[in-house]
């Protein structure tokens, strides 16, 4: 593994409509991240203050593994298959990389 | 501890002038929150895509060890004065709770 750990982060606002089903149709997508290249962790994470907004956190070991590796693989498209018909707006997608770190 | 951790994450987008000057403050300011009540890890990381953003993740137990014993203490106020002249706009606060993780 390398020492370049990339963290994407994805603010997910859904339609209210469809609230009730995003959590299990999102259960279903995450086996499909969580098997490609360079694919290290997520979570999923729920909004207090906004009921229809999630943030998704996914460490990468490269930037290319998501953007190239999962970004242009066949598996994605079933990725977007499932989940983007969620999604008001259609998320931005951003990628951090460590500054400081502290804790457990 | 209690099991409802509270993952605050704030959107830092800085003046770019002040840029340099950032993570140097940064560093002073974190020994002020990895101190308080409820306290558990955070991390400041770099946006590769925006070079002026950050984003600050920083775990609680509560969400009133945040909200309440952090934002409400004396040390909340040294906190403000180190690093709020930086960010334009200020930022936005969000809490979020787990709903699912895999991996490390």
């Amino acid at each position: 593994m390398e020492n370049s750990v990339i963290l994407e982060v994805v603010i997910l606002d859904i339609k209210p409509e469809l609230l009730s089903k995003y959590e299990p149709a999102f259960e279903q997508a995450q086996e499909i991240i969580s098997g490609r290249k360079g694919y290290i962790s997520h979570q999923l994470q729920k909004c207090l203050e906004k009921p229809n907004r999630y943030i998704l956190l996914v460490n990468w070991q490269t930037l290319t593994d998501h953007t190239v590796g999962f970004r242009e693989s066949a598996e994605f498209q079933e990725w977007r298959k499932i989940l983007h018909h969620f999604y008001d707006p259609l998320p931005q997608v951003e990628h951090y990389e460590l500054v400081f770190k502290n804790g457990l």
